[in-house]
């Protein structure tokens, strides 16, 4: 199963990286530096689990390829918006990505907030777009959904957070509630807009919801893990940014080994959310085990 | 009808205004800190000119108020939040607008980020909402326009091209293209609305869009007028701001007189794009006139 998640991954990643490449199309015109920075902050590698997860999830209704696709890139776009506004001097103030400078320190930082900001306003274009389902009604689902997860109530709520844990001593509860908002939600959309794109059945959309509610936890553990133990070389980023940050982070507060058992408990958990689709479902589940295995 | 005008527009302020206030209620979670920026952004005042625009578009057509405010509303979040990302350091480095503090003045600067881009993608959310239109379409139509208006084809690029305007010399041509992007792509979007909330003729859809170019145009040369011999306890804002960055401008290119002579005659052009709906655009037809001859 490993081998045939990892091709999986791998066509699924350069299916989305096609259809950025087409949808942000090189030019010459005077303010070309901004699409630049936008094909750069987008085309520079990353595992793409979400779009990964737009597509198989899709699969699992028949939706048609070229669909799930631009909601696969959507979803990339908003995830890239956020690391390069992530890494402004502002905000966690990186200089290397995936081993490559960041987009200010590849550009420069007004060139940065722009490309985050036209990214994100790609993204509800491209969602709202006929090309994306013929459906209006399900293009404006997917509209609103996007927004929930990415903004004050999700995505940016959890970043705001999370320079709130700076300063702040965190419990269990809180950093559960910081890390769902900041990553969970987005994981969530992903998960979940397959089955908006397939108008699935309420037991089978809540089923990608509780599988995407753990499979993200799990995520964010192992994320935290790597954080302490993983190698800079191949996760591209600098070890010990949370702890010197002074922010807790579930192994801070569950210790390596309890927090290693639960990222593997939640895995397992999110699998079997997707017993109903029988072995449909089997690459969503091994990707839950793969992402608590990952080394980056 | 100045009186008549003023009054209108000081009606419509309040109108948006209680509707931003509903869309962004304050809390006292953890993050409140972000959704007090957004709300410091979006109601410190300001002539809330594009909600104005949509409300009076949609009045055109007999959309019910309860639908408009929403789009004027959405339209005042992608404004304000382009003025939270304008006034950071690494863009105009700003410190006051509209007499107060800039956000990131008032709070900081990460927290001006993220307040722009939850403001961003609040819009969306609204516009995708049911309670905007009962007609998916017609919601999905708002969310392609305003994600076009307000990206990298629109005022994103707009910006980039401020940007480079700082070190290149823009001839009238490049001038044009840049303040159309900048601010009248998303004037445009605000008299257009109205139309698709309508859902106008084409002949009526047309004359708003040219009503829109003209009156865009107009706005800016005002502006650029206001830079050179506005009085800063009433604009708000320090004069020659343009000047000292370099920047080429309807001014510094045509001088005042031409330029004065240009927004007149671009206002009353733009009025008459408007004659199509008789008396029923009369505030339509003033704010035009408004707009050149205003002192901030």
């Amino acid at each position: 199963m490993a081998n045939e998640l990892s091709s999986a991954m791998g066509a699924a990643a350069e299916l989305v990286e096609q259809e950025i490449d087409h949808l942000l199309p090189m030019s010459n015109i005077t303010e070309a530096k901004l699409f630049e920075a936008m094909r750069y902050a987008c085309l520079g590698g990353g595992k793409r689990l979400r779009p990964f997860l737009v597509l198989n999830s899709a699969g699992l209704f028949g939706v048609a390829r070229d669909c799930a696709v631009r909601v696969a890139a959507a979803v990339e776009f908003v995830h890239c918006y956020s690391l390069v506004h992530d890494d402004l001097p502002a905000m966690d103030n990186s200089d290397l990505r995936r081993g490559r400078p960041t987009v200010h320190r590849q550009f420069d930082e007004a060139t940065a907030i722009l490309a985050g900001d036209a990214l994100l306003t790609l993204a509800f274009e491209v969602l709202a777009d006929p090309a994306t389902h013929e459906d209006p009604k399900v293009r404006c689902s997917l509209v609103a959904a996007l927004a929930k997860a990415a903004g004050m109530h999700g995505m940016v709520g959890g970043q705001m957070l999370d320079l709130i844990a700076e300063h702040e001593q965190f419990d269990m509860g809180s950093t559960t509630r910081l890390q769902r908002l900041k990553t969970g939600e987005m994981i969530a959309f992903s998960c979940c807009a397959g089955a908006v794109l397939g108008k699935a059945s309420q037991p089978q959309a809540q089923a990608l919801h509780n599988y995407a509610h753990d499979l993200g936890l799990a995520f964010q553990i192992a994320d935290d893990l790597l954080d302490i133990d993983g190698d800079p070389a191949v996760t591209g980023k600098p070890v010990q940014q949370d702890a010197a940050a002074g922010k807790a982070t579930f192994v801070s507060i569950l210790g390596v080994e309890r927090a290693r058992e639960q990222a593997r408990l939640l895995a397992d958990q999110a699998a079997h959310h997707l017993d109903i689709f029988d072995e449909r479902a089997d690459l969503l589940k091994s990707v839950a085990t793969y992402v608590v295995e990952r080394r980056h």
